[in-house]
């Protein structure tokens, strides 16, 4: 028991060390050395649970996928209405791809073209972006004349680029960056009758507050 | 002269061609012979021109950075209003990134973390959007309250998710996709007395329409 334990935290070490270089260097030049070194481990114990780089990166990207969905899972079953779950966990994931390196690699693995992977955390965010909207739409809480299918490319479109930039400067996985965009969009998104704020209820303090520059990093 | 001619245009069938392999295969990976082969020209006319991969992949962005420039150049230079001059530019932009594999391969480069450089393209293209939403500050065309500094980190994002997406499906590019992202956000962007069409007036016929959904791509 105490050795399935051991096992269980040396995958784990290792997964994370895999995300870190992989996100740092990418896919093709990340070195398995350089994984099983940084997660303190003998390159032995790295191919006892992975047989290639292939394996590993699949299992960082399962790993994110499991947490992303424990994310969309909890919007899908909250309360209240879809318009507000939808703002509500696209601020949960901006600040799961600040702070967690494992989601973060995860989504870039997917569109790493070393890899030659399909993008699927954005497909399956997208998927559940266009299933809110849809909840939405039956809610009567969109906009008249506005369809899921006009609002989602845009929705997808900017957390994607939100990932994509905040994975070279955190500035853009703020929470005022997020409630900036809601802010441009939701007036034309939602029906009148129901106001939705476009921050997320503060848990567990103040984010970052940042806003990213492009004369400001010069 | 006709020598100079025809090292210049093997230079630019060597730029294309690693702009092709460098965006279907990523950076790492790319090899020097597959982008000779491609480019039908021999390894030694390849090392005459570049010194190595870090020098063709310099040139594909510098490629691309000379087309983005001469498309926001343009957008700067036309006369009327800011903000019609830079949804018109975005769509330009992306009907660049659709049709013109340099300008795609410059974009991804900026982005691929096994190059270690910075994501020039994108810097620049957001500096350019900064300008536009200051200059449409200064002519009174943004909506009460709405700063260059509220508005631009969302349009900068989606236009850099749209860029991400469409290199593995074109859809994201489409004219409709653009034209629906700028029918979202001016409502709320724009100063009432001004309308601005979100589409870009036609040039050259019927651009693509095809609407990007999770669900058609399974």
């Amino acid at each position: 028991m105490v050795k399935q334990d051991r096992a269980a935290r040396t995958r784990q070490s290792l997964i994370h060390a895999a995300a870190e270089v992989f996100a740092q260097e990418g896919f093709a030049p990340a070195s398995l050395s350089t994984i099983s070194r940084r997660a303190g481990v003998s390159n032995g114990a790295l191919h006892f649970h992975f047989e290639n780089k292939k394996a590993l990166a699949q299992a960082v990207e399962d790993e994110a996928a499991k947490t992303v969905r424990r994310i969309t899972d909890e919007g899908t079953d909250r309360g209240g209405c879809a318009l507000q779950a939808l703002v509500d966990t696209t601020h949960e994931l901006m600040s799961g791809l600040a702070d967690d390196i494992v989601i973060r690699a995860g989504f870039e693995l997917g569109g790493d073209p070393a890899r030659g992977a399909e993008p699927r955390l954005r497909r399956e965010w997208q998927r559940w972006i266009e299933d809110m909207l849809r909840r939405a739409e039956a809610e009567g809480a969109l906009a008249e004349g506005m369809s899921p299918h006009d609002a989602s490319p845009a929705i997808v479109a900017v957390t994607v680029g939100l990932e994509v930039l905040g994975s070279k400067d955190r500035g853009w996985l703020s929470e005022e960056t997020i409630a900036g965009f809601w802010d441009l969009m939701l007036p034309r998104l939602a029906s009148r009758q129901k106001p939705v704020p476009v921050s997320s209820p503060p848990a567990g303090g103040p984010r970052r507050t940042v806003m990213p520059s492009a004369q400001a990093t010069d």
